[in-house]
């Protein structure tokens, strides 16, 4: 659970040899802290024009408290140069207005002069307008462009940064602060080089300080690693949490549920009778549903048993899909709901050793397709959060070699935390996230296992 | 242009060393050879049951000569065992009907006992329903699953394997035949992992020996490399073709296109009287239009200039539009035209120092998707192949390090070669190709490159 060459790389010995033999030099990443209000610890640079850049300016004081345009006088915003200016913690680009391939220059003038003026860490967002939705060939074709450009400019940031690029629906600007808290704060820092669509929402947050207060939430999975963090960063934005997972977990499962005032239930989520015991403890009914237990069994193909198979799907897919499907049926699972599903980039990447549990996961992120259109007449949101290398109990477990080729193979050359993972989570559990459903965030550091 | 690596770990000294080392050994890949015609050399396996299944089975003499089912008289087909079964070099399983969780475990019964009785350079295929057009969630969700099996499957494959699943739309079977042709036999043997959807098409081909005949293709960049590739597989096909370069090239060029019978027209694509030389240069209008000019200027966004930036995104992604708007416009571009667009794995996972190359091929892409559905309704599909690492003086000119890391990092641990891409171009201008549109087929041997 510990990266020891992380640490030995920004050691000053370690530093050195590590240049002089051209391995990889991760960055520490730095992780959002208790007790932090503001989003951006530093300068937030806004560049374009569009109704998403209006959008972004009327929060932006609420982000960060130096705030610049790179152009004089644009957005009523002092101008930011690369000689005059501070390091830039975070910027957001507008790149939504762009229509014609020759404006695509405004990407290279925008980003080139920033990046040997950015903060650690720096969060680099593209805010842009969904291909699909645009009539003109051309100007759906340079929407699209951005992803590529978006991902390349990902693979060359450096210091622990992140690029994402969010393609906004027309009348859905109004909800983007949530998105732009996330986005551009270290609770994003494990995520890059990721493409998503943002819908109109009618719900929002109240209180940024607390914005799932008031929500049931439940967490399977949550006596240990990512489901543990999922657990207690719903409840430190003011969620009741119901911690569930295997019966033989009980006394841990209590200790830790206590910790941030939650429940707790022991229960095998494969048993016949789970789904009957899960509506019983949550007679209120549930606002937030995380399905993050699950197992693997890894083997290859051609070695691995019918058992192996089996509890894998069983677990990892089978389950979610029934225990889901009781609390629609009851009416457990209230209006304006979150369903977060843990997949993984091996459901979407394949990976060696694990026909079984790419299977179950890429089923997952076909169950957040499918039920997406017909739970959003009801508000609510269905989604994928997919892990890359997470530093857990299960990943330590690994051999050593697969364990160092697992944590360098992505753009911040290291695994991400459980927190990482749980704060994604948390971000679509928030009221205003219902602008975002049916769709897959990989929480992967932009890992290289390719699709 | 050669991959000395590939020679030597395939030398008796060589295959030994490597061994030792536990380097990667690269398996010499089978290529289509001019004068075959049974798309399968060897055995093929049919499994699973359903409307897919049929449709295999309805044209399978046509494929191989030895043809097998894996239960007793399923298909009407003896039966293939591991013990007294020879080797197979091609297996097609029908998921289509599998809807419920536990019945994906027939995915390990049917591949399991095959791995190890494979032929080299071994053909999987995975037929399935769109999960998109089912309407009970679990079934969907099955269906999905099948993505995450598929590409670790691909991942375990041995001997220069490769797998693919088809997504079959319901009433589209009948044109699976040119599908079976192309991902059965070697013409596809450098694609692996990729998912591909078939839609219903009105167009079929007449002649397999000439699927091509009667039509007239333009290619440009035809005058090396991958164009040059494409224009000779295209009249090996039957087509008439019409090479296309810069005017520098305009010996070359009409060498080349004399040693198959084409045309040849030397024309900077990106000139301002290019649509009407080309218009002029097809008075009989043109068929099979092949965007695979392109150019790169490598630099990170920080050090690219104005012009870096501007002559990519001119020459491979303006150029491409404004020829076929106005190859469109002016009726040139024949009802049941194919488009083809080739792109790059850069556009979908973006790479360092490509920031406008990656941004030139996801526009194509986005072409692609922005095109197909008013294209469709004339008949006319567009595609993206989008090619990974592939052994041509472009790629010869790159650094070695880069080379060698670009070549190793896919599941096949070699580049392609030209004739692939090609054979993917070939396949997606066929009569019953119109099945597919709007997508991108990556011919990459699953790279490793990440999206």
């Amino acid at each position: 659970m510990t990266d020891r060459y992380l640490a030995f790389a920004n050691s000053t010995a370690g530093r050195r040899l590590i240049g002089a033999l051209g391995l990889p030099a991760p960055v520490p990443l730095e992780r959002w802290m208790a007790g932090r209000t503001r989003p951006v610890d530093g300068a937030l640079l806004l560049g374009g024009a569009g109704a998403r850049a209006d959008a972004v300016r009327a929060c932006a004081h609420k982000l960060s408290n130096a705030l610049f345009a790179d152009r004089e006088g644009q957005h009523d915003l002092p101008r930011w140069t690369a000689e005059h200016g501070p390091r830039l913690k975070a910027l957001v680009f507008d790149a939504g207005e762009l229509t014609r391939f020759e404006q695509l220059i405004a990407l290279r003038d925008f980003f080139q002069p920033t990046l040997k003026a950015l903060a650690t860490c720096p969060r680099l967002l593209i805010l842009a307008r969904p291909p699909e939705t645009l009539e003109a060939p051309q100007a759906a074709c340079v929407q699209c462009a951005l992803e590529g450009f978006s991902r390349s400019l990902a693979k060359e940031v450096r210091g622990g940064g992140g690029v994402q690029l969010l393609y906004v629906d027309a009348g859905a600007e109004d909800r983007l602060e949530g998105a732009l808290r996330f986005f551009l704060s270290p609770k994003s820092v494990y995520i890059s080089g990721q493409v998503l669509r943002l819908a109109r929402c009618d719900t929002a947050v109240d209180d940024w300080s607390r914005p799932l207060a008031g929500k049931q939430a439940l967490v399977t999975g949550a006596a240990r690693g990512i489901g543990a963090a999922i657990a207690e960063t719903l409840a430190r934005d003011g969620a009741q949490v119901l911690l569930l997972d295997v019966p033989d977990t009980a006394d841990d499962l209590a200790a830790l549920a206590a910790r941030f005032g939650g429940r707790s239930l022991g229960l095998d989520i494969c048993a016949a009778e789970a789904p009957q015991q899960l509506l019983g403890a949550l007679p209120d009914g549930v606002d937030i549903l995380v399905h993050n237990a699950g197992v693997t069994r890894d083997k290859t193909l051609a070695k691995m048993s019918e058992a192996q198979w089996n509890q894998v799907l069983a677990v990892n897919l089978e389950a979610p899909h029934r225990l889901t499907a009781a609390l629609l049926e009851a009416g457990t699972l209230r209006d304006n709901g979150r369903v977060v599903l843990i997949a993984s980039v091996s459901g979407i990447a394949g990976n060696f050793g694990q026909c079984n549990y790419a299977a179950s996961k890429a089923g997952l992120i076909g169950l957040a397709q499918a039920w997406a259109p017909a739970l959003g007449q009801r508000g609510i949101s269905i989604n994928a959060v997919a892990p890359g290398f997470i530093e857990t109990q299960m990943t330590a477990a690994m051999p050593l070699t697969v364990r160092e080729a697992g944590r360098r193979m992505n753009a911040m050359r290291q695994g991400g935390l459980p927190q990482d993972v749980a704060e994604a989570v948390a971000w679509l559990a928030q009221p205003d996230s219902g602008a975002v459903s049916g769709q897959v965030l990989r929480v992967c550091g932009q890992s290289l296992l390719g699709a």
